[in-house]
């Protein structure tokens, strides 16, 4: 059997680029994390290091900075929008092109000064074959707590099971989302504002029986909120709090004292999606 | 000469308390990791593996969440001071205590519902020897950033200076301060609120000519508004953020586009203090 | 549209696990770090809150020691092909399972004494569903560097083009590789070590004008080396080394002096693979 | 009481730099982070934004760079010493500078092809005041384990104490030691080299009671094996390895299995020093 070349890509990661605007005294910024990735006739450079094709990822940086200066930033979704149809366009040896953004947030405290919001970031990954532009929208580590209000039993029971059974709890988690549009066009600053509502409403609101449920309720408050959203994926980390035993020192503890543990963690998984909504071409 | 033991101490680090108060439906809860370090009478266990004037670290740890539950946690201040002062009280081979806190904040998002805020950290330090304690408050990952006001010029050329001199740049850090208190008695969460924000505000209103005047107006402001800090230490790091040259593709960049730098970046670091007060003893 | 549940699955992750055998005084050890992910018939769960057919993401940890107790770790694979096998046959609820295993090396320093290796980490992903297994191992974060014999040059110069061609340069990356076994049956830390090699020795041996024909260089001598593995996937960071500018200080830079720079960074990423080989099903 | 400006300095950090020495086909490499600071009088950049004793960050970067072009890096400790020495000899202004350097280990595996070790770092820390060079060597992330020959007994039990006894447990730390030298003149490898052979013999020789015995063992062994090196600080953090309780399994654990826990963990602090050997001025 002879070895052949399979899938390949490459592009530029870290790509950090802050664009400033100022409305008079006024200014805003957006901070942002971009990552390129061309998929096309590579198999020159592969096979024997002619570089005919290749667009060098340092020139893909620098088109990030010159696209920031020519268009600005009018959100992570446009601006992706806008590279990855660059690079399918302008370069005939690329067929396709994923461009990743991360925006970390500031909070503004005067014209023209800000702080930096916490560890949660919006992401919006775009990806272009020169006809169909995907877009997918998201946030990672928004962490959530609910002191009560969560419940686990009922579980199966098996040779190795140990957990007791709880009515009262703390659920917390790291929201990882991640949805994609039906459509390449919308208000995305407005669309990501209101699914990132709808993810902490159902969070706060829902009572929750497991965690799996939780995730259900968030998947289905964003569908149900912006039509536009094909499909939803969650990944929900179960940051456990654990009630600590200090019957040794004869104290009770009524869910008063908690050690919050890294280590190890359970992992909840899962999509809520549409019926009838076509499946998308690929991972995501 | 002989081979001698010098200064030691023992604790346990990143002990992870979290805290929760019911006043009937409405939760709050603080979010602590402890690291406590004893010092006294150990040379035995150092030179010969006789642990009887050791309190293992183990011991240390549950005396924490014991704590938690028997006195509640006030604020991280009067927390550690509790565990300071027991330590130093109940052993007698314990000669000093040094008890850090490190306090990540939660906002409320409903009555037990809460979001983690970002990745600034408030800290508090108790050091007690029996007879004095000392207490430093302090916090970490404040990151601020004025979009100008902020020159630098009219420095040092020596022989490796390239460096242009500018009169308007981003100024942006990460702040990590620190202040001693006259006294080991205060309304501890008060107090840090009005330091934080005297911090924020001399840095948001500071006309600034080099990070070092920026640093020394908010230790200034700080002692000005908190008559028992009696001196603060602060760490600004000089996150860059520099114009991108985009003169190569025909554009300009009036102060638009700039590359967020991690590495390298400036340190500035000082004190500010009060005359005639008497410095600590020991490193702080 | 109706909203439905798409794909998901739960586990554990950071489950750490170490095993010492003791063959009279010589010991041996495995370090490794496993995560379990299950999927099958979970709608209950996510739609009402009933766990009947959740196996409690503890008891699947608890598994993971039971197992390393009866079983022993004779290998990354060996040991995540035995719980996946385990998890699916034990439990009526579960259709599939993956287990991801990551193995932390040690070198030995005496009969029962360890130090810690490098960042490098093995790792075993094995995918169950009842019927067949599929092992992709691998390894993350060996970090190769050659200080020649890397040219650059020849590649398309577009309007954003500005980096100079070179015929000299350093080369250097944090290999990560997963390579796909044609079978679940093997000597697999024979096999690890001959792949490892074989990564190594490319990388070492490839005069090379380009990344991506290193990339396929190594994933060719895998391929070449080890006639079960399917086939190879890559991803490599190009930690790129920058030639430092030094004549504003009258000194020359004939490849001596280098800035190594974190971000950004570009990636490559490839797959090498076999003619006539079924691709594996789903994403891996 | 008037404010006033206390103690004060500032720098570069995270310079990084990578020196290639070529000897004919034979390259050998030193990869450095160095870390500047520059301390003299700074009231007037402080008080009022005057610059003109500032030399700017950049140029210390710049400095770093020349001076590994000028002058090579035949160790950091060498390298450090220079650079100390010049910044206070050519500048004014400055009355110390420390310079702090960290060097990241390469393994060979060909003329000119390297293997990145792993976390273990080297470090040297220079200060220098215009009269006296202070010298202090270390080593960080040196990361031991013994699966035996360690017990921990007879220590306080207090109201607080649950831990049991242990005459057999796993001892592992990750070794973070400083030593301080007599003198600024040494051959700089060779003593690293046998300070840390003498680290690693001790831990691995050393039958425990207790961490700290093993600490005081490794800083004898370190002060009897080079007459040097003045005193030795030592933070060994007790990295837990918890036997599993499998009893609820129907298994017996003989210290076979363990859970490897990141939090909480023990911290021993110590310092060994020789008799009649004056304290070093200042923190270290």
């Amino acid at each position: 059997m002879g070895i052949v070349l399979g899938p390949n890509r490459y592009g530029k990661a870290q790509v950090r680029v802050v664009h400033v605007v100022r409305d008079g005294d006024r200014h805003t910024l957006r901070d942002l994390d971009v990552r390129t990735a061309l998929a096309g006739d590579l198999a020159a450079t592969h096979l024997t290091g002619d570089n005919g094709q290749v667009l060098p990822t340092d020139s893909q940086k620098n088109t990030v900075y010159a696209f920031a200066r020519k268009h600005g930033v009018a959100s992570p979704e446009a601006f992706a929008l806008l590279l990855a149809r660059h690079f399918v366009h302008a370069q005939p040896a690329v067929r396709s092109a994923e461009v990743a953004v991360r925006e970390f947030g500031w909070q503004r405290l005067g014209q023209h000064s800000f702080q930096r919001g916490g560890a949660e970031t919006r992401t919006a990954t775009v990806s272009y074959d020169g006809e169909t532009a995907r877009v997918v929208s998201g946030l990672t580590d928004l962490v959530l707590l609910n002191t009560t209000n969560s419940e686990f039993h009922g579980f199966v029971r098996d040779e190795y099971t140990t957990l007791p059974e709880t009515t009262d709890r703390i659920l917390a988690t790291a929201v990882d989302a991640r949805w994609r549009h039906l459509d390449a066009d919308a208000d995305w600053d407005a669309a990501h504002r209101q699914v990132r509502e709808a993810l902490v409403a159902a969070f706060v609101e829902t009572y929750s029986r497991s965690l799996q449920q939780t995730l259900y309720a968030m998947g289905r408050r964003v569908l149900e909120t912006r039509p536009e959203v094909a499909e939803i994926k969650l990944s929900l980390p179960n940051r456990h709090h654990l009630p600590v035993d200090l019957s040794p020192f004869g104290l009770d503890n009524p869910n008063a004292v908690f050690v919050a543990t890294d280590q190890p963690y359970g992992v909840i998984e899962g999509t809520v999606g549409r019926d009838g909504v076509a499946p998308a071409d690929g991972d995501w």
